[in-house]
């Protein structure tokens, strides 16, 4: 067993991360410093409070969302941990210089953190595509690389085509789905025998998996009002009824497709969200709720439908294994949102100024197809580039375990 | 084993769920809108954190406190939050139209749907009693029933005994313990054997259920202060000390009661949330924190008592099953929180207008046993609905079994 | 077996710990009352929300941080809730008294509570590293010894050093963490064979670990902000910051000292936090990015590096063991943070009143020698205290063992 492992982590890892670091260090000592405006306190404590639930959404939610694979559970874990606190510190930078494109010093706010916290989710959903079959280094590069496409993006977004940085920021589950995809596609190779043993969840630890989806389920509504100070209120209230029929609907379809109408819990892990995902754009718009639960249940439908139907299609015809489910969870409630986003702006439109109609239809669809190619494109060079030996990537009969990342107890007898 | 399974449950859960999703979608089209009212950003930023402490509680919570169960894990999670997503829809619309009584538009506020979460638990209490025993259509059906009767007896209370919304509120323990002991009570039948070793609390999943436990411990001041906006602040503090001395409490008296001085975590589960649901109906009240001191510790007292000596009697005697404790988590100290708020009141009014004081008080029993009566009797029409054959409950061999729910792993082997 | 268990706690822990309650009770009833002053609501909920953060904090965090002892899941837990409930209601009582020093009622505030709950965080920081070797009335004694010696600690600092709450409270790293490894070196007793085993860590709970680790990492920047209503904004920044690079820095040194790059669990779940305990003293002082992250890099390296080199040293050459690594997450980390302060201190004088520098430095040290003598002292006398034979302490065959303080499920065959 030990001739398939490959070359130790030692000499890659520890030698770019701490690198990263004090770079990181010198760049924050010459380019950057506080807001030192004296902020109304109530409104700090505001933000604060907005950046804990996305925080405890990251770190907890996305860390224990995929904790349940029966023999990955502590790399998933500890790796989301890492690669968000490493993201945070790039996103806090890049969102700052990309801003002002100047070399002037960055102001941090403690909403650029808020702004960071939330761009590092993408690379969070990425990392579900690929988990258990690239290594920690390869992890990081993606991450860099990743985190800068999604600042770039949203800034020329903002500059050519919608200006609101929430219509923005929710390009981030079709962006991030796409660009995992790619990633894993890059990574495919055919997975049968020992491996899909490994693959299987467990059932106990499935209840992480479980504790890891409310987190997500909870502060969901956080998170899509987190960039819109004024139409708060309607995303609150759409998020949480988009979430609630979704539920109800993923369970429902997940009894309905089993012969004996039994639950599938990989459908729960992800379907529930998917209310959340596709209600994201639109939720400021939507000033009903029915409409919100319409997109929640056809979200709902297609999500799990998605992990019905795709899962083995991926597998079989295109090799591509999506270790996480991340197109149905992300990908296609993401699209869905976003249609209904085009929809909703474009009915809205028509009753006020008829002229500006098709334009704005034009720049939505531009934006959106900006965030889909370069999800595509930018994920399958990333993935080329991690395919290369240097990353000394697992092998395969390592993939989805531990044993290769982790130092265990019973091995550490003179601990 | 095969035979033993109860007719599939997919002609029945998908069908009656999807349809009452599409009927609420419709229900909401025609009969509600959002409340378009400018409010106060702050005002709606602390209502909507208390709403999120609530609904952590809900799902967090009752989630994982009753997940310890050996083989029942996933579906004592999965069902309370298919249960908290349906019952919230419901409750809101409930809700709006008891409080107008026309058939003009319900306005949905934030607070609707604070109020509405809370009203779920009063479902999430007695489900803890039939867990386990009652299947997913059946636990649909008291839910429904369950939060209507609710929202019927807190309209009744406020229009002709109590016009506060806390009091009327914290009944709902009470309410919901008598309710679910009377479910359970008509689905009774002789527990032996390998029953009662699936029912064995596992020990490695008992952590998962300290955490729903610590996750209630944690924000039952939000929960007990939620309708409270005066007198927010006594409603916290007596809330903590209540807690803080049941802890202690508890655990003392469940070492006490073991001949080798053992604790029982079955105990400290349940007896550890008695303070905080003592204190409940006169946290408002209390002016010094040693009065919560006391209710919090005649509550520990009588809570860990009640599982000590009730669980055996209640199977012997009456063959009363009452899976997660309900009666003596909920039941009891929710009994002594009614009653010491009844003699607050009255020695409260008794210095002021004399007069007054017996009215209040026939009004405050009133209002309990009104509680009390629906509790029972709804409770006992609606475990009598629930053992008819068309439900198709599971057979008693498939008691506290995940089985007959889920699709396991090591079956999907294509997956 | 049956013959090592020593005589049953029964006699000894209720009896105690009940008479402490009603003890409370009555003290609580003759000097105490609560702040009846009107408040701004919205500070009141501000304070709330702090609060519940650090009881967040308490309570999830260093609950589930030590529960991945292979056999001591139960008791970790359990014992930690008990521990911060019965702490905080001393704390608050001898705060209020040490802070008047007078007869007269104590006004009990809600930012009292909040500081008591910060001042319990000793007790569980010291209970880590005796963690399986000290019983439950041990740990009560141990409790109220610390939390007493610490207020008094906190307000001879107050009267003659340092007169700032935050500056004082931070003192607590360094004093919980002597105070600890003095009761664990009075504990000292060679561990190995069968023991060891147990002490083993086992990799389903290391998840629970995680749990509480990410629990701390989050709210950490509410604990260091906590008593700084002024300089909230910094100290959170540098929190975050500190947390972000001490995580990567732990997990990228834990893998560099591994010959095959293989990661230790131990070390991420102490060394992570490394930076927000670092950084805890001088957070308000630091006023940009740079210098937070210096700090939080350093306190990785420490950190790591002493979890890697003291713990075999500890308990080879002085016999000491400290159950969850106390030294390496908070001793050293909090001398780290308590020096960066006073050469902060200095430096920043240092341009404004040149002959205050060196009173203010003697002032400094002074607080800083106060808290480490106090702490190795008094923890010594107490561990002495707590080995004495009265205590029933558990025979060292049953260290790191639940089934000696609980009643485990398979042999409550009647329940």
């Amino acid at each position: 067993m030990g001739s398939k492992y490959p070359p130790s982590m030692r000499g890659c890892l520890p030698l770019w991360t701490l690198l990263l670091v004090v770079a990181f260090i010198v760049i924050f000592f010459f380019f950057t410093s506080y807001d030192t405006s004296s902020q109304d306190p109530k409104e700090l404590t505001d933000t604060y409070r907005v950046l804990q639930d996305v925080t405890i959404m990251m770190a907890l939610g996305f860390g224990f969302i995929n904790s349940s694979l029966r023999r990955y559970g502590w790399s998933s874990m500890a790796f989301n941990l890492f690669l968000l606190a490493l993201t945070v510190q790039w996103a806090v930078l890049l969102n700052g210089f990309l801003e002002q494109l100047s070399p002037q010093k960055v102001v941090i706010k403690l909403s650029s953190i808020k702004l960071a916290t939330m761009s590092a989710m993408s690379v969070l959903i990425s990392a579900g595509a690929v988990l258990g079959k690239a290594n920690l280094v390869q992890l990081v590069l993606m991450a860099l690389v990743e985190v800068t496409a999604f600042g770039v993006m949203r800034m020329i977004q903002a500059k050519y085509f919608v200006k609101d940085d929430h219509v923005n920021m929710m390009h981030i589950h079709v962006f991030a789905a796409y660009f995992g995809l790619m990633v894993a596609w890059s990574f495919r190779r055919p997975l049968h025998g020992r491996m899909m043993e490994k693959y299987q969840t467990e059932k106990r630890s499935s209840l992480f998996g479980m504790l890891g989806t409310l987190f997500l389920w909870i502060f969901w509504p956080s998170f899509n009002s987190a960039l819109l100070p004024n139409e708060r209120k309607n995303a609150m209230f759409n998020t949480y009824y988009a979430l609630a029929v979704s539920t109800v609907t993923a369970i429902s379809v997940s009894s309905l497709a089993h012969p004996q109408g039994k639950i599938n819990m990989h459908h729960i892990h992800n379907a529930v969200l998917a209310g959340g995902v596709a209600v994201g754009t639109s939720c400021y718009l939507i000033r009903s709720p029915w409409l919100a639960m319409v997109l929640g249940l056809v979200a709902g439908l297609i999500s799990t439908g998605g992990a019905l139907s795709l899962t083995m299609r991926f597998n079989n015809m295109l090799d591509l294994h999506d270790t996480s489910g991340v197109y149905y969870t992300f990908g296609l409630p993401g699209l869905l949102g976003e249609i209904a986003h085009i929809v909703l702006i474009t009915l809205q439109d028509d009753w006020t100024k008829s002229t500006r109609v098709e334009y704005q239809l034009l720049l939505d669809i531009g934006a959106l197809s900006l965030a889909l190619a370069m999800g595509l494109i930018i994920g399958l060079l990333t993935g080329l580039v991690l395919n290369l030996k240097i990353w000394k990537g697992p092998h395969m009969s390592n993939y989805f375990d531990d044993q290769l990342y982790w130092k265990f107890p019973h091995l550490a007898v003179g601990f």
